[in-house]
């Protein structure tokens, strides 16, 4: 069934290959990009213009074989990913400390908390403890909508959830609790203005 | 030649196979322990304290090609190590957020700038106009010292080389612009007593 998206373009879901996982998923509606492609972009221009010095984390690897060619760089034969132990964004901002993961979901109405691990949380509660000001983006692809979620109102789903309540967010939480971040085409997200949001409403202690 | 260290121990250099990235440099005199162990640990016992949030980044590798062994986790199978574009490590200590490079050296007189990148320059120089705190840490491996060289002094240096000064820091500057660490056993090196020292003196604008 195609859906129909606001800018009125139509999207045929194509079958995912799910072995093959250096394959992305993207959505049409943000012109093939990820949500980290975006968030990527976006630091490059907060950079350019010295607005922020932020940058994802490169992806842990554990490097078991590596060879050394005669003249050649080292080239590493056996390796394998890693589980992170942090979150995969962080920088500085004017003074502040930025921690924050990006999360992007096929949902239409509600973020499953499987996306998140607990060493996540445990890293954001630490970062949060330390003065630092961390939170979730996500986005729901399929209606093109952006969030910036603070870590208490995380936090507050994530032990409901430990308590045995509900395995996700519902995307009426994420209107009440969260900032919207409106897309655009330069910079993708321009998530520090939720950033700003947050932190006027809700200020570091 | 046996070189003999304070502590009455003498050491005998061995062949250094250059070839092999994996094997570490390792210094008798701190019992086989690498800076960079010594300050995971230090970071370690931070945040089991809650003292400070600060990690080491992963190494960047750029992944060529990965398979899928049924039932098994990915392999990777072909991976070059890339240059990193930041500084090895950052984190929030109490609404500071830092942000260093650690380098150890078997110089005794200076240390060699051929150590640093003019790219981690350039971030360390934007990390401090974003207010964070930006420095190196040395250790001198033959004589055992440890200092905090704070960015400014380290772009002092950097741009006098780049004028065509000299390509190493003499240690006489450490002994008057940088804060010393006095190595433990536990933590191995509590360098957050240097950046208090350094913040004391010099505070972020």
């Amino acid at each position: 069934m195609a859906i129909n998206y606001p800018n009125g373009k139509s999207y045929n879901p194509q079958k995912n290959n799910s072995e093959n996982r250096t394959k992305k998923d993207y959505s049409f509606s943000n012109r093939g990009k990820t949500l980290e492609d975006e968030i990527n972009e976006t630091n490059e221009y907060y950079l350019q213009r010295s607005t922020a010095v932020i940058h994802k984390k490169p992806v842990p690897i554990q490097v078991v074989k590596v060879e050394y060619p005669s003249r050649s760089a080292a080239v590493i034969k056996e390796a394998y990913y890693r589980t992170a132990s942090t979150t995969d964004f962080n920088g500085v901002w004017n003074g502040i400390h930025l921690d924050f993961e990006a999360k992007e979901t096929k949902n239409k109405t509600s973020f499953p908390l499987k996306n998140i691990h607990a060493h996540q949380i445990d890293h954001m509660r630490l970062v949060t403890e330390q003065k630092g000001v961390s939170f979730l983006i996500v986005r729901f692809s399929e209606i093109n909508k952006y969030f910036i979620l603070p870590f208490p109102a995380l936090m507050t789903a994530w032990d409901e959830m430990i308590k045995g309540g509900r395995k996700s967010i519902p995307f009426e939480y994420f209107e009440e609790h969260a900032y919207e971040i409106v897309p655009g085409a330069f910079p993708p997200i321009d998530y520090l203005k939720g950033v700003t949001k947050m932190l006027s409403e809700e200020p570091v202690k």
